[in-house]
């Protein structure tokens, strides 16, 4: 296993950060199974393998960075508390591992969230604070948090202890995956992407990293192009994780290292979710499905190539499924 | 690991018949996870294991007994190919053993086979004869093929050799888990908790193995009340894999070494059922989710105690299920 070559630009995430964080997590989080099919290669004309962080804490990856930032904190700084804003999965990652090491949580939650998401939040002991559902009313009222109680801020993704955390996802594939050729993850705020291109790459230099995003929501693809953020206005997609803008700590080490990002249809994306379900017998949602979502209509530089496939979670409510249902009873 | 003593009653499952299928079958089949949730076990108040067959090969723990069934033929009876009648997934599991073998597969199945099942047959090349919906019909059509080409009938579940096959999970789940106290298991023709029963005892003699069977299917409580096989005339349950009545073969096992039948109402099956898609983010079938559903309202016996839940499989269709479902685009 080889470092990646010392960078010298500021705030880049090190191989070294990767390693104290696998250290700093385990007994932590899962270490998440991978799943295999021999119905997906046959459908896909590729060796498929599907690291499943749906099986992880909190139904989703990102259990690892929060518990990492979490518990790298001093003494004097975790008695004050940590905050974020979010509706999603990091809210619920960031209470729980808030609640491991016996601190506070404060979280700041637009007030039209989902009411499996408030449970999940409140079942950790989160003090939560609502606020209108818009970035500038988010932002505000994190800052009053910050303000009054002095807790730290825990951004979802743009924190290099968070992506170092996310990069754990990696190193346990490779270790059970070695043969892999390609590396296929989604790609939101950039947290889950970058830190497993540092740290595929570290491991395996010639790996291809590839990013798959919702066209709907297709910020990184036309910010690779553009050589710098060029954020979409008003994303439109199923896959409501992956809405967020790329953050700058996620963005330089995606400009670095991925190699390329692929954008897939909502049509496809459900399509793929639903394979899953049928075939791999296992619960995703949306946003975990469309890296597999690129391989319905593969790209001929993936066809019979070994593909690790990062299934990022799958928290998502069963009465609303994106498919027609009938009941049976 | 020591081997239960040698019994004097004619065609019982012995320790060596279940090693010899470990061995047959191995690579041939998954080795499937075991998964664990602190949501369930504090909802349960019992430390859960949950041995997932919904992963193996075909969606089910069939594969298992069909694939050491027809791995045990001589070549002369091979080349005359299986039989057997059945809508579910045994005859899949059957098909694809023989397609595995090289040998034909002759499946009778009822004229109303839902179209997924009869997929599943057609995708491993096996020969269908149609029948009426009758189990007359079925066994007078699977004679007639018997007849006509020789083939070997591969019971379901009154088969030694397919008892072994399933008996492989309680091995790999007790490999895996050693420390269980209890193991809950579905019982439908009894080929899976006789086979789970002689290997978990054979491996830890003071586990409880307690069966779990729908209300509307009880045919195993009845029958282990009664000392004789009483069938249910007609079953009403949603666990269409649990309404076979019990095989002679199973029943003298789970006469012989089963603690305890649990019934459970459909109602709480579909809870059970939700449940484990919701948290364990699984994809279980009606009639995988019935042990877990006997700790929906658990008897004090089992509180606190370490327990193996086998989830049997996961082959459903995903446009019916036993719960409102609204679309969600």
């Amino acid at each position: 296993m080889s470092s990646p070559s010392p960078s010298s630009a500021p705030a880049a995430l090190s191989w070294q950060l990767i390693e104290d964080a696998r250290e700093r997590i385990a007994g932590k989080v899962n270490l998440t199974p991978v799943l295999t099919s021999s119905t997906l290669d046959g459908l896909t004309g590729a060796r498929l393998s599907f690291k499943c962080e749906n099986f992880q804490k909190g139904g989703a990856f990102k259990a690892r960075g929060a518990t990492n930032a979490v518990f790298t904190l001093s003494e004097t700084a975790a008695r004050r508390g940590v905050a974020t804003h979010s509706s999603g999965n990091h809210a619920a990652a960031l209470a729980r591992a808030a609640a491991l090491r016996g601190i506070r949580a404060y979280v700041v939650m637009p007030d039209n969230t989902a009411q499996a998401k408030r449970a999940a939040v409140n079942r950790y002991g989160a003090e939560i604070t609502w606020c209108a559902p818009t970035m500038a009313a988010r932002e505000n009222a994190v800052q009053q948090v910050l303000a009054a109680t002095g807790a730290t801020l825990i951004h979802p993704y743009n924190d290099l202890l968070v992506m170092a955390g996310q990069a754990t996802v990696a190193v346990e594939f490779l270790e059970a995956v070695p043969v892999l050729d390609v590396l296929l993850c989604p790609v939101g705020g950039g947290g889950l992407i970058s830190g497993c291109a540092v740290a595929a790459k570290s491991i395996k230099r010639d790996i291809r990293v590839i990013g798959v995003e919702p066209k709907g929501a297709d910020d990184a693809a036309r910010s690779l192009r553009a050589g710098r953020i060029v954020p979409v206005e008003r994303p439109d997609t199923i896959a409501d994780g992956l809405r967020a803008t790329l953050g700058e700590l996620p963005f330089a080490e995606i400009r670095r290292l991925v190699d390329d990002i692929i954008t897939v249809s909502d049509e496809d994306i459900v399509r793929a979710m639903r394979q899953m379900w049928e075939v791999l017998k296992i619960v995703v949602e949306p946003s975990a499905a469309v890296a597999y979502a690129a391989l319905l209509n593969p790209p001929s530089a993936l066809r019979s190539r070994r593909i690790g496939i990062i299934v990022s979670g799958g928290n998502l409510d069963l009465d609303q499924l994106p498919w027609r249902v009938a009941p049976n009873n």
